[in-house]
């Protein structure tokens, strides 16, 4: 995929950097790591400090100090999950700040203006997200909205600006899934997003969901899944066609002390770290896994120290936009059937351990 | 000053690394600030995570992946400010941890057997502080016991450990100081903290104390002053012949938004910088001054970002550290007469801005 900042390499695993940062890593870091494209959202930065504002200021990437591609968000999922007393009509969504409580407005034109305002290269169109569970026909009337809005949207795109994504709603059901897919096909993006999943369903669930979508999106166009997921999620959501993924897993956990590695999960406030001077992962690359040892990472946990959260940051992206690389590795060399069962095997072993 | 771990230009700033991190920065950002030495203290990491921990994983340096020198204070100031429950006999200080209340003993024995096992290159011998203010006899006490403790601590080196400096006490009583300095002076320690400052005391009141301290300390020995303090104390304490410094100052205020420019303090939170596309210090060549604005420093501190604190961190201990290689191209020059007249010129313009 190509933007104006620069190439992606398919399937990628964009980093979250909510409010114009990626929690606890710097620009640099996430060059090192080899992150290619990171997520931004609208919802937080119209908030604060306020779109207008970056604009001024010369756009998102001179704003945070980072050159590559950066992916928005439409606003819509942090509508539905963040903020109070939504009110959506066909013009949009009247709702309360989380922050402060003020009154503000998002629609699709606004949800554009925005995203034009920062400087995105994939913008995402403004969508309708439904509880889980939802019944039938209010997920009907939530596709047909976004179906219409993402119309307007494509509509007040500007001359020169980034590529722009349809959302696929339809909450659990297939058929809607469909109809969904298939109005914005209609429409002819640059790429269709699969939204309004990792809301409490279950993985069967949702990879069932992606299964019956897929065959309805075009092969040559990008399918990006949001919000999504466990290292296994992604893999497993590589294998039904999905190119792209965003999610908080990564950088949340490794605030939480909860670190991916090649062998499972770790939890590094166990004990048994405490005397273990090996790198976290030794089949990782990484800065903290070159120069720190479980027991300082486990240390630095501990003490609640600022390092802490950085480090295991660097580590679990790392981890991630690694897998995302083997993958890759795997899809070019037709391994990826192979790939996905060694990969399987290799998670549990952690947990064993740790368990003892 | 030459250590096993590399040479260190005086005067010095001495970052402070209290748990084997300085606070929200790694180890190369303080190698590109150009800090020479870090301070770690041997209170914390003898409670955690123990001593003998480090010693078994290499020593600090290699724990904590720093490669330049290390100070380590002697625990008597925390002793003195953190522990509860202080009992304190001719041996030593029997205390309870700050952190669980668990029951603990340091005296000059234990304080070397930490500060060696840690691998520590400029060791303190372990002191008595009194509290501020404290009657003549208690303090006349405290020196004593400090220099009995001090021999005791000379006594204990290990051919092949680092330098060890007495810690000058005496309170506020310039002759219990010079009492104190002579005292320790005669056991012959390769450097001279001066300590017990920077506890309620004003900063005339302190100035007097270095002044009345300094000429009974040698010239051709490093004078270090313990957890002083503003850039302006450092610049007045080095025309009073002091060497070496430590403080929280510049890594506290960092992360409480509290930032140290040429032009005076600025407080980043202030709906002033809200738009402000400057760096926050021009004259600054650190990495926060060359890639990020006021505006989005501000932003990233309203936001409790984690990567505010490490911007405001890596400023203000550039500020500290450039302060300092100033400070010696004046000595240099012999232009610190006039360096101290333009310095305290500079830092009320900030002040005089932020007021308006």
């Amino acid at each position: 995929m190509e933007t104006a900042h620069g190439g992606i390499e398919t399937p990628a695993f964009m980093p979250v950097g909510t409010q114009a940062s990626v929690k606890a890593v710097s620009p640099e870091e996430l060059e090192e790591i080899g992150a290619e494209i990171i997520l931004a959202n609208t919802y937080h930065l119209y908030l604060r400090p306020g779109h207008s504002l970056i604009r001024r200021l010369g756009g998102l990437h001179r704003f945070m100090h980072w050159s590559r591609p950066i992916l928005t968000d439409s606003g819509g999922f942090q509508v539905y999950s963040l903020a109070r007393l939504r009110t959506v009509s066909s013009d949009g969504v009247v709702f309360q700040s989380h922050i402060d409580g003020s009154r503000h407005f998002l629609g699709p034109e606004k949800a554009m203006e925005i995203q034009q305002a920062l400087g995105s290269d994939i913008m995402m169109a403004f969508d309708e997200c439904v509880p889980f569970p939802a019944a039938y026909d209010d997920v009907l009337d939530a596709v047909k909205r976004t179906t219409l809005w993402a119309e307007r949207c494509a509509g007040c795109k500007e001359e020169g600006s980034g590529a722009l994504f349809g959302i696929v709603q339809g909450g659990m059901f297939p058929d809607l899934r469909a109809l969904s897919a298939r109005e914005l096909v209609a429409l002819d993006f640059d790429g269709y997003a699969l939204g309004g999943l990792s809301v409490g369903e279950d993985a069967a669930t949702r990879l069932a969901v992606i299964q019956a979508t897929r065959p309805f999106l075009p092969e040559d166009k990008p399918v990006y899944l949001m919000g999504v997921g466990t290292p296994a999620d992604l893999v497993e959501a590589v294998c039904l066609g999905v190119d792209m993924f965003d999610c908080v897993m990564p950088t949340r956990n490794a605030r939480n002390g909860t670190l991916f590695t090649s062998t499972g999960r770790v939890t590094i406030k166990n004990a048994r770290y405490t005397d273990d001077d090996r790198p976290l992962d030794p089949n990782c690359g990484c800065y903290t896994c070159r120069h720190y040892s479980r027991a300082y990472l486990r240390h630095l946990f501990m003490a609640r120290e600022l390092l802490a959260y950085r480090l295991n940051t660097i580590h679990n992206l790392a981890y991630y936009i690694d897998l995302m690389r083997a993958v890759r590795e795997a899809l070019r060399t037709e391994q990826m059937a192979l790939f996905r069962e060694t990969f399987h095997q290799s998670q549990g072993i952690n947990q064993k351990k740790e368990d003892t």
